[in-house]
């Protein structure tokens, strides 16, 4: 394994504290609304911890914690955190660069999250981040918004703007390359081609990121980090005390349905993570709580 | 082509008139409930034509007849129509039996049909029924039931055995491995590997179906179109009157989640309709109205 036990230490301690500054920060958010748009306690984190199971010869293969709020202001929101080690599948070992090279052996940490806000003019989020390692080592990632409402879901409407700026800016510090590159790459992945619709409005999305450098690649991931983590929580001060009409509610609803086509029909991590026996309440903990096709 | 077009023209002209006969069937039973379990004025089916883009030189390609009833019975109810023929894409044509040998020509006609009624004491359906034409011919389909109460899905059930009554009586008109073979088909086919869950308590599913005797064949796939037009109706009577709790209704809305999880993770018809420009409208009218992950 090319990265040290130094770097992924490093990285899981990070992916680890994110996801607890995260939960803190949503959870200021819920104690801010109030009555008469918002009804009920403010939501708290509960977090369950959970392994993969043990190895042929018993050995730890790591596992994770899931963190769930169900609230007033975040209808759900998923926060997970997970440090996961072992021998990837002869199947799945073709798929995944080095490796071959390495036997089968991995290594990964990484944060995922997803929100859905009960009230239609917050936009929905998500963002997860990760390093793996096998023969090689990489980073991977990105942070992508999804408002609800059609008027809300353009380039330039200020909530997107302010959401790129911020990525923008994380990308910046560490090559110009990077935004325009990662931008691109979001708005590719997150489309769905049976609507020709976007899933959002994008941000970015990397993958296999290796410079060469370990130490400014890490600083970028963290960048993205808290990027998100500064971002995210001032558009939702920006949007929350905006009233909203059983229209609107229901347009949210419909389009919380694309989400859910987008995530079982193309999103590589759901479909690989359930068609292999993956944590089934961790992968579609991303479902939206309530949902209308009409 | 093995069919003669006497074969698909009686076949298509059964398909249409079943289509219109359930949904008759179907207005019927909306006319026959009443406050205070049912709101709001009886649903009545909308029709929608709809005709595949022309073929590379003008030519007609078929089209279909959607019909769609949102209801007080039936929440969301879709029985459709088609009658579709041209020619497969080379990478669609190496799926399909017989279609290398007619150079790709093809000629299919069906119904399909999905029911969410809003009482969950009223079981979901679904029934798809079709003959295909290639180089080959056959029929395919199926019938299959799906509670929403958890005391409902168990194969004990008067409901389940009443349906799997009524599809043995129709299977058994013609061979007496029918059943067997198309019920244990069905079971493998409506199953949800990441929940290790059945959709619901089956029925019957079968495919590529030709014994030799087309008249035998398609008198088969009418005696399920007639099993179906029988049962489902008479399963709704004996069941509509009961009263339903909020935790009985949340439990519904759960379950439709699996249907969706099925229909875009598993489901042939859908994703593979979805991934190569069918028609999104129709092909996406089975996802149930309101859904919760919760």
């Amino acid at each position: 394994m090319t990265s040290s036990d130094t770097h992924k230490s490093r990285a899981k301690d990070w992916f680890s504290n994110l996801q607890l500054d995260i939960c803190k920060e949503f959870e200021a958010l819920e104690e801010a609304v109030t009555p008469p748009l918002y009804h009920g306690e403010p939501g708290k984190f509960e977090f369950t911890p959970w392994e993969r199971k043990k190895g042929p010869n018993g050995e730890d293969q790591g596992g994770g914690r899931m963190g769930m709020l169900r609230g007033r202001l975040f209808e759900k929101a998923g926060v997970h955190f997970s440090c996961v080690y072992g021998k990837f599948s002869e199947a799945f070992q073709a798929q995944i660069p080095g490796a071959d090279q390495s036997g089968g052996a991995f290594w990964a940490s990484g944060i995922s999250l997803i929100v859905h806000p009960r009230n239609p003019k917050v936009p929905s989020v998500h963002m997860n981040t990760r390093m793996l390692v096998t023969s090689q080592s990489w980073f991977g990632g990105g942070a992508d918004l999804t408002p609800v409402l059609d008027f809300q879901r353009d380039e330039n409407h200020p909530l997107a703007q302010q959401f790129h700026g911020a990525m923008k800016d994380a990308c910046e510090k560490h090559d110009p390359a990077y935004f325009p590159k990662f931008k691109q790459w979001c708005d590719e992945y997150f489309y769905l081609p049976h609507r020709e619709e976007p899933r959002g409005i994008g941000g970015i999305f990397y993958d296999r990121h290796n410079s060469g450098n370990w130490e400014d690649d890490f600083a970028f991931t963290q960048d993205v980090g808290r990027a998100f983590l500064d971002i995210y929580p001032s558009l939702v001060r920006q949007t929350y005390e905006h009233s909203w009409s059983d229209a609107e509610r229901d347009e949210q609803l419909v389009r919380r349905g694309r989400y859910v086509e987008f995530n079982l029909l193309y999103d590589r991590g759901t479909t690989f993570g359930l068609k292999t026996g993956g944590n089934v309440n961790s992968i579609l903990s991303s479902m939206p709580p309530l949902v209308k096709w009409p």
